[in-house]
């Protein structure tokens, strides 16, 4: 059995990690969707949060499990018996983080393998920051994330600054 | 008649945005500047002052509008009676953040195309940061900002830590 | 009147030009197509079977004009009455060819702004050498060209090298 | 079992192309690697060739096969019993072209998977081309090429342009 | 003699960096180390500890000088009797940023030229700020960073939130 | 005394080459240009007219030697008595292409560091092909190549084709 692990901030979960998540179930038996505690400074949603909205979107997937993690990504992959990191690229400028976050795990973990996987074109400069930004400024984000994650956001949002 | 909005921080404005709106009006007929008052975190000047330096470096110029804005850009674009938004593209490092925000902006109102121009070569590589650096520097701006900008900046930089 | 002038191969017209022309008629109140007799050096397509594509192609919007052309871009930019040339832009590899090309023609002709729009998300990957590529090895092309040009392609393709 | 293919021109096969092909086989059960018949308009070596040193290449790897194909490549990876296609990625130059075939790919065979993943960077900078033109002027080439390959471009080489 | 200066934030100098001074020796008889007090906003060593570590380092190097500086970059190099400012190139990202300031270093002081040297490509992804990261949540940074460095982020990290 | 070489294909010299000879007369004290002979499938000018075109326009400048070159670049630059190749880098196109070029060279001799310029950003988007693209349409090229080149181009051109 193939097992994955997609690890991310997922601050919050938008339709293109969710679109990600169903590619990769094309390709492993199993993914392992891992929440990050850090990285982002400031996040919008406790971890909790996030994990619980990945959760509700993926209820109808199979082979889906939802972790938080803590300390070096490879160590939760081995942990999660993934022998692969599931990473989404997009744009040039996702390619160079990428690469270099991937070239450091492969020196910490050489069994497992970084897989890049395209999210549909529609999602290609859809991530979880201009879709703060937009519901902050009341912006419409039906399509754009789950329903749940929408509710929510509309519900957070509105204040409004310049965008 | 054509009308164009072009949106900015302008933290301050410089030759660049200066060359950039000289461009927009070979093109629509009418400009709004509109300055936005969010994003940049920790901005040098209040957007009071920002507004004016901007109508002080385009009183010669028919057609020129300045504005503050908060909110959604597209709504601000619907006021002014914009059919478009004018950015300007320096660099690869720009193109996918405008794509990012271009077309969140056709999903918000798709009746308002984006367009980008190309400013001077001279102003490939300069922007509002790397400008203010150099002020807290102590170095030269002649050429690189307005006149009025460039005493501003002068009387607040001087103190000094490495570029 | 705000007149544009949007150049290309065209070899053959696909969904993706389409999609700018329209655009492009968003912002100016007129259009030249204008089809370049060389750059493409073993073109499919006649200059004369290219227009007559485009000519198809548009024939319901308002404001456009189909023509082929020799020489210096903006000569013919001038000689159309247009104010502004029109590029899409799609992708890294795109822009910076489309930059040289951009300063060249501001060099010959500085009264002359090149404006880049972008087309829909749907067709960033989308250029005419894939469509053909796709066509000769007999895959389908439904949505990514105009029925005409679609319908000629399958004629044409079906023999078949590896893609 | 979890099928890859693994398409390219191979003209000839370099060590980048192998460091791949392991990688793929800890993702994967079973690899294809197939040798595409067009592309590269002036092959070195013929398909026949190129196959063969493939072969002799991943003799020892568990799990490979070696084709080569015509036609479009979704239905040899459908025939190969695959549901992904491997492909590098080593440069952002790399990037644009393999969206836009990954992008054509899933538009023509929606349930196979583009997967990319990340060669050593000991090869990021190799490929065939350079492989050749460094053949030809007589430079060495141990430890970017398979040694039967290696002697052959030797033996082909030597005459002499500048690089 | 030819003269050039290496400025940078080293915090903490990384292999990366050692290999780039060994370099610019190959090219100029002396270097001079400038370590930056500003820019990293939070850094994790003290600019004496920087010095120190660069001074550790390469104490086996002829004609290196290590000091630390604050002020215009161009001021230090005309100082330290400099006539070409070294920089890395590693990756697409670091390319424009350093273009930037290269012209403005060059507008600044036009007698002293940029120079860009391209590490190993060992060292193509890598740079102080993974390095950092790598060391609070407990990973290896073996052939990393100079074993004294690395003895001290060993002594620091071990925290531990995600990578 | 420090000797660099400056390799290209010079198809013909621009001013942008010439920007570049005189920033590395300030690095380097001696400077070989070396006119390749191959790579140009199909050159406009023969080796020896490129030869004589540089040599005509560095002739008031000390320093330099011309000299054309078959086989691997090293070996030429060895020949020289050259520690350095010299390359110019004006855009993300180029980079990945020179770090391709710049390891292999670093493979075949690690004693040979290629050092990297950036030249006026007046000549970021200037290069020898569309210089001659422009000269064929009879476009003007005052100040874009040395007057001889110009007159002899301005010769030749003049057919047309769309640009």
């Amino acid at each position: 059995m193939r097992k994955a692990l997609y690890p991310g901030t997922f601050d919050p979960i938008t339709n293109g990690h969710l679109d990600l998540i169903r590619r990769a179930l094309g390709v492993f038996d199993r993914l392992t969707v891992a929440v990050g505690t850090a990285r982002e400074k400031d996040p919008m949603f406790t971890v909790d949060e996030r994990v619980e909205f990945i959760r509700d979107a993926v209820r109808d997937l199979d082979g889906v499990d939802v972790i938080s993690f803590r300390g070096l990504l490879v160590d939760t992959a081995k942990q999660a018996g993934a022998t692969a990191i599931i990473r989404g690229l997009r744009a040039v400028s996702d390619f160079e983080y990428e690469f270099q976050m991937a070239l450091m795990n492969r020196r910490l973990a050489g069994e497992i393998e970084t897989v890049f996987l395209m999210p549909s074109e529609s999602y290609t400069y859809l991530d979880s920051t201009i879709v703060k930004e937009v519901a902050i400024l009341g912006g419409n984000l039906e399509g754009l994330v789950p329903p749940a994650v929408e509710r929510e956001l509309m519900k957070r949002g509105g204040g409004g600054e310049s965008a």
